[in-house]
């Protein structure tokens, strides 16, 4: 009983849109995007959508083939995707959203702040958007923002299979911060590996915060777990005293790799030996030298494609909240 | 400009809303409350509150004077009410929900299960309110399942106070859980105590789970930190972890002393010296012998709703999720 | 064109449930439902619904195998399937509500009262129900409570099957109140027979209520016909002036058996012969005795899910509105 | 804390508006009305409404000074009104809606009707009223179409207080329907009368439908109530069985005088010795000889409206669906 | 996997709607369509539509057999309907609204009117339509006032068709406003004509407005092109400037040929040759002498309404604001 | 009955909000605005705004003290601020949208396009605000995208006022296209001037498009008018068909001055005296030389604010689209 489906992508992250086409083993549908010059957005379906269930591939982060796109270009494109599918007559929208920018913003952490992420959310909505697929959430509580069915993936095992593949001894996985321990938690348990968490503290007023490492590391094979990689400073930090606490040997990992402003620089200067991303977020390929590792999501992603599709159960598929 | 305002209180927590009630200097709303003989709640305001501020009094939890109230009786109660507030032609109506039922259920941990503290935020916003006032909610990420206001409270500061009176020496602040270090984390920032991360884990298949310590306890004061006590199994056995670590005393803390079926029970044959709770769920009064001590969330609450009241921030009452 | 479809059942009237299924000659879907100790309902479902028309079978009123659910618990187990079942993507939702709970509370009856049964319609939509199907409503308006469809059934031949399987002569349908008068009218042109409508009144102030009737009874068989049998007070005393006005014979019917409190104790020690109600809401059975029959409702409610699911027209089936 | 008001009038019913107006000792608000060659209406307000508590006066009834508007003319132009007080930055809009048209389509009475007394409701929302003051409701359960607040009033004491200045004696009050039962109770016990209830039936199929007498009514002064009469036809069969079955004298009264088509000629030949109706809907004077009397509503609807405005108690003014 | 569909027609056009079943080769489904006595719209569809695709055809305007019907009993006939056929558990409801009564309200004019183009819309919404079918919408942003897809079409290629049958030299599309300039020049692209605009202004103070000519039009053959003919005083009046300007001949077309109050009168006595409109708007046969034809637009809805119903793109049917 | 209120600024253009404060004569309030390195925005209110009148004032364009932010950054700041305005208790949010970004896509131009106008009215109503205040939009149909009230305000006035202090004579208004011909008209008006109206054509197939003029401009000085200039070329190609047709002077003005890309160099180049644009987009003042002029739009805005704060009439101040 499912509809005709087909796969469109926006502009941020075209080689990922076509490497979960090639999984799904089907051409993108063809969608005029550009931007005019005074940086509205255009887009037109170029075929016709009437009945059929539309997915729209957009990793709402900066990207583009000249990395000429920001976060908030990405996610008007997708908004106004999803305005147009919804007035071709699309029949149901699913929006494919590879990398939720705004989601480190779900809660208040000061007086009078927003909650970026369910605007977001709110945006979606209000554009039309039914369903969702999206990869490691910064908190899976982001599902609640949404009355739309979300189907929530996670790179813990891509991750967990990539270090594996290295015959590591005496691994510890490690959560840079409290706040991401539940993450860091699960891959151990899936790597049947050792835990430690990160703190930040303050000593003493007016000293500079340290990250605090809470558990054993001495002498162990340490693997930094976070969701996403930004500026890179916490990341960074937390290995220099994962070395200072006598780690043996220091890995990261993280879903997203916004890799933004000194990250790069931070990534080549540090302790970490090598830094694993996934292609949620764009890494320009002329970028990928040095320790940065790049494992693909796309077949996870086609999958959930074609199970939503063709009303396959997506749940055996990992969802980084379901407990073991 | 602010308008009169008037409030009632929900049968399931009598006593903490006179205590409020008291803190503010005036008499609850009369409003008549009670259950047919099928179980369906009967409301009905008996004085005007036509173009006033209405503030509805519940803790959506068990309690009632004979205990003879329910979680689900207690939201029903409370959205019955807020239908009769609003087709009185009230002018607003804020909820002050002193525990937030169902707020565990905040994300999917398996496929196919609903996101019962959404669920219970849209029929909150279905049935008309037009804000919100909560303490200690799971996840700071439940403001977000509304789009009203939320003005959130802690009783960090309450615990805090609590403990220095006694001036402990040598403390270290225990998550019982990784899901729960941030509040942990907060409150050794308060009390300028030491962190400690517990994590249940599996040495081998088929076998129990265990409470893993994350961090160093030895010859520590442990204060146990949660957001709630419900069962009071998960508290008891990381406990008694403490304990096998090595830990001096152990005390506990939460917010919400829920104290479902065998909890004080466990409580009182456990290792841990002293259980601090607050009113937000109500603690029968003939229940309190043994360790259990309760300290009040009235003047929090009464504060908050004076400040929502005639328009003053409510921003300088801790909120969980404020970076100190 | 119809989507495969599945049925399940919330734990209140399991018996109904499997009723149904019986007749539609399938297999209750496998869900899985239960109480936390802190009185919060948990769902989830056990078997993908992804794509499906789902209907979930839920009395709203107490039961349970162990009658340990009140209509509070019942309304939300149902709200609560029905988030899981938006949530994993099913395609439709139909609650199947045999017994629709708070529906007396229709309108105001003083001021400041809540409309109680718009309220459960609000909290139904919000929750994402599609379509309803329901057995006489308290007041067919509340059909209008909904902007989705409402496929509303009624009992009323049952009834009349029923009791022209006993041959009675010279029969006199009674409504015990002038609100319910338009039923015990439309009873009354099926059979065929007399109508008499009881009003309750004060002969003089500070005098009891007394239940009038209106209409010729004497040496005639009365079937008085209500749409609830709550505590039973007033259609005994109703049975009783039918009996003091000469009554040879009184039988009731009632399509919602709530029979709560003295209603066992009073319909035995009544004047009424028989008294005949449905299973919409769960009887007991050990209660079984003495007076009460139970007529079921599965076979109509098989058949309205049969045509709602295959795209067959309902309206053959008779709504009590429906003008003969 | 209330708001500045004003008061604004349609074109139905003009003159009740000005009475209310003079009741309330204010002058009614500018605005221009008036309909396109091609019946479009066209409104204007022609003074500010910005930040105002807007009052719109509408009989959703035909009317006009020339009785050139019908019913839909009439909901056109209160929803018309409505939109242009709304964008016009009025703060609060209360329709006061003396006659609901439609509300006889409260229920489906046959499959596939609509519901369209819920459809103006659902119209009223969409144009953006707040609250809404209303007369005699079809049924009671018209308020639950709403989740704006309903102020309902009713003219049963009007009608009680013009019978009693005729000193009558042996009075029943008689419901021409067995579903309009219920007002005719509660005018009955106001007027502290018997009561009777008419039911139409067949004595054989393809006999005419007969008015049957419920209750004794020989030699008595019957007084048939109904909510309104729109052809009068049903209330003239039921004035003639009455006179059949030896009723002394028959009077009618109802809330809305619809009065179509052969409604004036039929009560003139009938055997109702006086028709009773309010000017809720607009009743052209140069029709008012013989039998018809008009009491008027106005004092009523200015003390709702001055109540709702200034923040008042509106539950002492008698709804019709409050117990007394 | 497009579902099955059904087109009915309201009362206000019946021949076109004839006409459009005539075309797509199927029967008109059968509803039951009346007036109460009292002006009420009663609805009914006598045919099962749940699970279908519905189409319903009415023309927003003045209408009817007996040219009863009038622009508000148009619009709610088509309400009702809506409302009728999502209660009866239609799958999608498109309404195909051969003319859009109140488009030219489309923005403010002056300060406190309304929007009552936008008002429509959100009544249609309110109502439960899923998508709109419209011809020659008064400006294209209407389309905006919509979340549901809007498949707009036009009659120009109709008219280019008509006159391009007369083999006329020398033509100049005249638009009679500089509102509607935009279509006339679509028209003068189509046709391969020249372009004239007029426009109304003052001379002095307190001097009749003029319409003045912008462009050559001396000596050519004017087509005035509107999207609508009213009562004909603008058309006119523009008619004859334009013979002022020495105009060879003069022809009209107009999509939507309301024709009100004295329109016919004058467009009889006006120096215009013919006049074109379509049969958007029913136009009574007995009055079609003179200068007025009507070309059908049944084709091309029909055409819209088949590939709506089986999922083809509608997009190649002309759209007004598509750009050549 | 006017509440508190406070005006506060985007980053986008911080000029245009200082000189509106200086006008209202009080100070901007205080809010935090950054970007983080990976592009997301952050906002946060430093100033408590519970129960207050908040106005936002942003140009959706590009902009920003560095020109840094683009048209999507603009809005997307603007949404963020309105959540967290609704967020932190304001009582009502008016958007002051000096240039409202993406109005030109207000309908559809091409099958399966976007409305994207209509898209950013559902975010920012889906953020929450009550009402907007805008300048000259693309088409005064915009205002129906909303069901908030819109101020609606024109910079036509101040363009006849700068044009009358040159006290040019023989003047004619120019619209550059048969879509802008209303307001081309409106100005003519207002300064008592000609008008003629250019449209492109082609004179044949594989010919390039010309501007044709339409109407009389040999000799006269010619103002060419237009909402916005974004890339100058339809402007510059305008004013070049103007002086072939013997226009003896041209000048330019244009409410929205984007002066994208080419524009600079094409108006320097262009045949054009002088062009006029308002500052509802900033315009670089290192970009202000040669023959580009700015004329500030602060006072209206500032009255318009301070209107709708205190509840007087806005309608005096100009809307472009109301009748002269």
């Amino acid at each position: 009983m499912a509809n005709e489906f087909a796969v469109f992508s926006g502009r941020t992250n075209p080689e990922l849109a076509e490497a979960i086409a090639r999984e799904l083993g089907l051409e993108l549908g063809n969608i005029k995007l550009e931007g005019f010059a005074n940086g509205e957005v255009y887009a037109r379906f170029k075929e016709s959508v009437r009945g059929k269930h539309v997915f729209l591939i957009q990793s709402v982060a900066c990207g583009g083939l000249q990395e000429e796109i920001d976060v908030n270009d990405s996610l008007m494109e997708l908004l106004i995707m999803v305005d147009a599918a919804k007035r071709a007559s699309a029949d149901k929208i699913t929006a494919v959203i590879s990398h939720f920018g705004y989601s480190r913003q779900d809660k208040k952490s000061a007086a009078r702040e927003p909650i970026t992420a369910k605007l977001v959310a709110n945006l979606l909505t209000a554009a039309g958007i039914d369903s969702i697929i999206a990869v490691d959430l910064h908190q899976g509580q982001i599902q609640g923002f949404f009355d739309q069915p979300v189907n929530h993936l996670t790179a813990l095992p891509i991750f967990a299979n990539y270090f594996e593949q290295k015959h590591l001894q005496n691994i510890c996985i490690v959560s840079p911060d409290v706040g991401r321990a539940k993450a860091a938690k699960k891959l151990s348990d899936i790597m049947d590996a050792d835990l430690a968490i990160m703190a930040k503290s303050r000593p003493a007023h007016n000293v500079a915060e340290v990250s605090q490492v809470i558990g054993e590391v001495k002498g162990k094979v340490c693997i930094l777990n976070d969701d996403m990689i930004d500026t890179a400073g916490s990341i960074c930090a937390g290995a220099q005293a994962l070395a200072d606490a006598g780690a043996a040997e220091i890995y990261a990992c993280a879903t997203h790799g916004l890799l933004s402003g000194p990250a790069y620089e931070r990534l080549e200067n540090s302790v970490i030996k090598e830094v694993v991303v996934t292609d949620t977020v764009r890494v320009a390929p002329e970028r990928l030298t040095g320790k940065i590792r790049v494992a693909t999501i796309a077949p996870l992603l086609a999958q959930a494609i074609h199970n939503v599709a063709v009303g396959e159960s997506v749940s055996e598929l990992f969802d980084p909240d379901f407990q073991l």
